[in-house]
């Protein structure tokens, strides 16, 4: 066993503070990682508040890990010492249901084991401890690779924003010419803007805030659309194939149906705590359209995407911070004042 | 012009009685059709009772019609006098949008003429009849082939209720081996319950009363789920990969996204007049579902659905009404009575 310094949550009201937490000794197939950084998630501030649920504390938070392997364990085939590896929101599933055979890990009809808050079967049933700490151990199934020459700070956060939004973009098989719209431009919008770009769409952010208009531009955007605005709303009618929902509060996604094309399709991928206002039927319908979800990705697509990302020149746009401005960085991530994506520099714990 | 009998509503509670209407001279790319059945659809019921806006009385509904050529206009290529045609939802569109150009005329952009109470603007705006009558004049793009050996009155209700259902199941490309369910068991579900059947699907039945088990698998349904049973639809959960829902009331779809299994879809084909319960995002996004919805279907997809039920033995079970019991049969039809669709016989006009 070994003992890292992590930042912890200890209560819905704590906020986060200096801890040191154990990790376990590289198993046959583990990897161990010292850790560089580690993205800040808006997940990671609803879980270590209790707003998903009651936390399991003391907590450390965090699923967007990047780091340089220290120790593998004997039978680890696909990781060597001294190389920098990536761990998003999952570190193990069943490995046996249909999704997981497939692929599909984060959809593990048992459950995917995620990088924190979550009991891990295979490790006695541990709660799992995510990366605002200095080292991590996972199963190497669970491990991907960072490609070379991607800036370490600026990929973290594509272990998770960037693999959720690029599932749905390929899910959807968006191409070249294609016409993709992205609601909201935070952390996930931001990157669904920059990789529906670099699959060659012509891209279309829709926001509240005509004040984004020059920042959504300058991440690749081709048109904006001021969603409270009626005629720019209509003018935009019928006119996308897909549409990347990247909004987690109440929202009514009728308007935004409404600028799909005849097959074209709405993706959400934020979960708000209450009720979404119903959809109009009459909508899908006349358009042959469709509302999905998607959760995240499975492990060998997130390294597809970081290949990708690497092949295309794309990353996170981010400010680094260092651990004591956690709480802080917290309060403006929930304000929303942030481009686009928190980083912790993890040799500030 | 010619006249023919029909049978008309002249107000919104006038119900149907015997009328007398126009039909133009075919023109040089028209087919008279004597109309030999016309299938009973609830859009009817609809449309002449104004419960769907404002209809355009005095009018004759009817968009399943069956009926052997009787004149072709002098540049008419694909028909023949003599031989048996049907017409369904639709006697024209733009012919020039995408949707009309690739074959999906029902999503004409300008919008399609349904076969009746639509100004139909190739015809001096005037207001399309449908088949409750003896005669009609449409042009031959929208007219389709009813396969040698099928029977007429049978095969009327597959020129709505049939393609309704084989499209979004073709969309869905449901296949050999493929877990269909269908909620509902009237006109639209016993096609749907038919035509998955015969692309070789294992299909289930959502029904809310137990009594319709025996009838649905009578059709071929593999499995009855009565959906008011809370343990029936648990074992049902993420069992099903394609749910086609023929429903036109309001109801909770939440419960039916439960039975699907990861990336399958929903397809609602009913439009209630009042707003759905809302949607859990929560179910799309841990499951990548989709809810959609389908209009109809195209020209060249109605004559593919009738060919494919030709070679499956697929028609429409029906209930053969003269026109002297349609009120009556409206009555049974809103009441749910009839297994499964009514045909109105049009020599009885």
């Amino acid at each position: 066993m070994t003992l890292v310094k992590a930042y912890a949550a200890v209560s819905a009201t704590s906020g986060l503070r200096p801890s040191t937490i154990e990790r376990r000794e590289p198993g046959a197939h583990d990897v161990e990682i010292a850790i560089e950084f580690c993205g800040l998630c808006h997940s990671d501030v609803h879980t270590i508040r209790s707003e998903w649920g009651p936390a399991k504390y003391p907590l450390v938070p965090g699923h967007e890990i990047v780091g340089i392997v220290s120790r593998v364990g004997e039978s680890v085939e696909g990781f060597t010492v001294g190389e920098r590896v990536g761990v998003g929101c999952m570190v193990d599933s069943c490995r046996e249901c249909d999704s997981c055979l497939e692929g599909f890990e984060q959809y593990c009809e048992v459950g995917n084991v995620g990088t924190y808050n979550v009991a891990d079967p295979r490790n006695g049933g541990a709660i799992t401890q995510g990366g605002y700490s200095q080292g991590i151990v996972v199963d190497e199934n669970y491990v991907v690779h960072i490609p070379e020459g991607m800036d370490p700070a600026a990929a973290a956060p594509l272990l998770c924003a960037g693999v959720t939004t690029y599932s749905p973009l390929r899910y959807l098989d968006v191409q070249e010419g294609d016409k993709v719209g992205v609601v909201g431009l935070g952390g996930l919008g931001h990157m669904a803007v920059k990789i529906a770009k670099a699959l060659g769409a012509t891209v279309t952010v829709f926001t509240t805030s005509p004040s984004k208009a020059e920042a959504a531009k300058a991440l690749g955007a081709d048109h904006v659309v001021v969603s409270t605005d009626a005629a720019q709303m209509e003018s935009a009618k019928k006119s996308l194939n897909a549409i990347i929902d990247t909004v987690a509060a109440v929202h009514d996604i009728n308007a935004y149906l409404r600028t799909l094309a005849r097959d074209g399709a709405l993706i959400q991928l934020g979960l708000p705590s209450e009720k979404m206002p119903p959809v109009d039927p009459g909508l899908l319908i006349r358009g042959r359209l469709a509302y999905g979800g998607s959760l995240i990705g499975g492990i060998a697509e997130t390294q597809e995407m970081l290949d990708f990302c690497a092949e295309h020149g794309v990353v996170c746009d981010i400010e680094l911070v260092s651990a004591d401005e956690l709480d802080g960085a917290y309060d403006r991530l929930v304000a929303g004042d942030v481009k686009y994506r928190f980083v912790l520099d993890v040799s500030t714990l």
